[in-house]
């Protein structure tokens, strides 16, 4: 901060960035009758030298959000959108290395799947949006070093038995029974962080990368004989650090969708797991199990809270 | 309405309805270590002999929507899920013929669709939330006759290709340009009426119903090169009247999706669809189109607007 | 329709509109250093002889939703918008009378109200979004008659005590306790429809009638001693009637937002209403209690359903 | 972490925490027939020694989030709610100290506004929700030290002119056109951290601090003239720096909600701000710009992101 900007008031500057965020972006591309999408939502955010615009509100080194916006578009023209990461890093890269008072950027993209429709009409060119989890990734660049997070959201699973919940800290406002044979089911929000660091690295496969990091995380949900959300949040974890040594660290978010087996005596029913049970899916409150799952011997880098909650 | 009842101002009750909305059941059912689910979110309306309640307060002729809400989990239980449209006819014909106040019941259900997770362990007891398009059925009872309208809502579907909108009507407030390949995106929403009226008759086969009249929306969508999404509606709807002779009318509800091809000139880019364009997707505003396809000689019962915008 | 436009399949196209939906378009007026804001969303759906384009896809007869939402904006720079009513009125008229296809038009209006920020600087053109309820207008026209139904949604209401719940009916499934003081809560959706259907009468004041028809019904909901919210609901509507002879007929939408009193009996505590009480605010399921309040000798127009659960 | 919990595979279980999120609790007093309402969200995180619940599953250490949530009403009833911050003190201190594992809990707590219904009827036990913001309040303990953090979220404001943007850094994606009288609209997400960290210390009065807060960044919003959104945002913090002696940092998340001037040429209407402008109000992108306002010579610790993208 030149010297002239700091303001004659004991209020001083912070940490501060700013973009345009949102920006969807749709890529189509075509190979004759047969058409590909790329789906996005682009969230840019830029630091570095940008006191004078807080103090003074002169806007000599800042790059509009309009512009933000318009080069985001651009580039998917030019450069094409081979996955999000590395939309990402081009962007990162851009803003860096083109305007001397920006020394940060962060890419958060979201990514939205599409499926082709069957039908025996000519021609690939007709979608079905999958509707399922929507992908992650985030990009940061300081100029030196890259760090990439990728993840997903909104990844609703269940498992209807296979886990229980007894054994726990009592006090006097314990009131809980518990539980041999419980629902078990959450929507899992998941963020996960690459070693890949710098430019000399060969990068990861992205798209190969979040299949596999999704497939592992599915499977350890389902294969885990679960005493609580917490050892089964290690074990998704886990057992993507096991598998996928690009990735470093894992943190998920994830609400405990509870699933209430309903009283059903007052109707001379009895309503146990035996054959069939009927439940009441709860809104709210719900737990909310947040944790980091590490690779032995690195730092993690994944801010606490994934959701405002 | 007794004469007692008639208030001595000139305000009257005019049509009345009330339940318990938005129950969330879910029942599983095991079949050794496998299990099976269904996920509903169910809402009870009742009509009837309800003068006094809304007059004087009494409550005389009011089944509680809290019994309501007892009944959809009894029920789950007693007879079990076997579809939505099954399991909202056995709630209709309870409330009406148990309760001789009410004259009228209607059922209306989302149904929320889960897939099997694949893994290597034992048993067939984890799941993932599908997440594409909700499942709705709607079962109207009044003691005699029955209605039944199923549905969908939030199935977003894209052609990239093989849509034109050109030729219209043009005033002084008329900007925009012709189309002559454009993208057609839209969230179909769409409402189907069964001509089952009555227990004599057989019931249609709801699951098989429901998922081959999907799939004719989802092709007729894809296989219909557009003059208009008026067009694309109409086929959409004549296509299940044609191949499903169990429905006698639909409705769809389409918000047109706007992919706008952005204007790259100032960055010396062509946006043209040869190869690869970019487009932004836009949020609001956005064209709606909404309209029935009926059979030849049936009358059209669906309300007008199934949004309410 | 033109016999060659009727198609050589049992599907019949029924009843139909189009238009731009949520048009967000804000007008600020300039009163020297004082301004003034009107904030509408405006969604434009017309009707008319629309067949060629649904079975062949002839725009001809449509006038595109892009130049329905150019006309909301240019009607806003030359007429101004005196109130959501006028506005649409004026916007009915205008597709009605200048395009000869278009046989009906409705307009339906959400406003959002600002309040002045208070401050010792110059001008007054700083606000704050009120945030309380949206109001709504729905203005049809179909080339001779009027139809105007104004209301509100969301606004939120709680009396904390003079409401009962007992005396109703019971079944096998009720398991219910009869409540002698109770919270009664609900987010009111109303619509209220204007005796006023054509030019030559004269049009009342938009705004004194919503501001009075808002009074009225926080009041009456205020002022009812209620043993269901049934009979709330009509007080509210009666009162409506009563006062506001612009008004025929009064339609509410209310979920019963159930706050549930806490069982603290297990941690020694009595939890009673004698002095403090302790509530759950419940999200679902919720009790939905819909009617129609009618002026003596008039017709019911508004549909039954105001929100579609 | 005892040895044993040490799983043999290289993913460590790093920061993790977990509590009952949402819980709904709405108390109210009675003052003869004067009724007051206080209406909280409540969310509990909590830490400590935690590893064996992740590693093996067992529970011995974890108090049920079930428990946390009783705590919340019990609570409410046992000692009331003062205001939120203090109602979170009282819970985070309770759970640090009786139960030895726990080493940390986190309190955040949304607080919805109620004011009264003006009416002639006897009592006061009438309210209508003000929905406007939401005021937040997180609390932090550690067993030694506090931190208390307010806010809010959902403050819409709007300054219809005395707002520039003009002069800033051009590249070749730099389309936007400088502005000299644009309208400058945000959606106020702002947090602030009290400088109170202790028990000897005397707290602040929590409501008088917020009422005057919410009053400084609303005048400070209004009459600063404004030559881009970061200007104003410093202004508000400032402000509040300035005048607050008990907040020692403040961050605010600014989407800025784009305003843009409708061109009417094509319809020979000149739409300028000289009398009366039309604008579009846009969704997505939206510029959003975040920074710390912080006191001289403290240490920032709000969190950069106060939202998801």
């Amino acid at each position: 901060m030149a010297d002239n900007a700091r303001p004659a008031r004991p209020a001083l500057l912070g940490q501060n960035q700013y973009g345009k965020a949102e920006t969807r972006v749709v890529r189509i591309t075509r190979d004759g009758a047969t058409h590909h999408i790329k789906d996005l939502n682009v969230s840019v955010s830029l630091s570095g030298d940008m006191d004078e615009v807080h103090y003074s509100g002169s806007n000599a080194n800042v790059l509009p959000t309009d512009t933000t916006k318009n080069t985001v578009y651009a580039f998917a023209k030019e450069y094409g959108i081979e996955s999000a990461e590395q939309f990402g890093i081009r962007l990162a890269r851009h803003f860096v290395t083109s305007q001397e008072p920006i020394h940060r950027a962060r890419i958060r993209i979201e990514e939205y799947a599409w499926e082709r429709i069957e039908h025996t009409g000519e021609g690939a060119h007709s979608f079905v949006r999958r509707g399922q989890e929507t992908r992650l990734a985030q990009i940061t660049y300081d100029g030196s070093s890259w760090e990439v997070v990728s993840g997903l959201k909104d990844l609703t699973v269940m498992n209807s038995t296979d886990s229980e919940f007894w054994g726990y800290a009592k006090d006097r406002y314990t009131t809980l029974k518990e539980a041999y044979d419980r629902v078990l089911a959450t929507r899992v929000s998941g963020r996960w962080r690459f070693n890949w660091t710098g430019d000399e690295r060969e990068m990861p496969d992205w798209d190969t990368s979040y299949r596999e990091t999704k497939r592992h995380l599915l499977q350890a949900f389902a294969e885990t004989y679960s005493l609580s959300l917490q050892q089964t949040l290690y074990q998704m974890g886990a057992r993507i650090i096991d598998h996928r040594g690009e990735i470093d660290e894992v943190r998920f978010s994830l609400p405990n969708q509870h699933h209430f087996l309903v009283d059903l005596e007052p109707f001379g029913l009895e309503n146990d797991t035996a054959d069939a049970a009927v439940y009441f899916a709860a809104d709210r409150p719900y737990g909310l199990i947040e944790a980091t799952v590490l690779r032995d011997g690195c730092e993690a880098k994944i801010p606490a809270d994934l959701t405002n909650l």
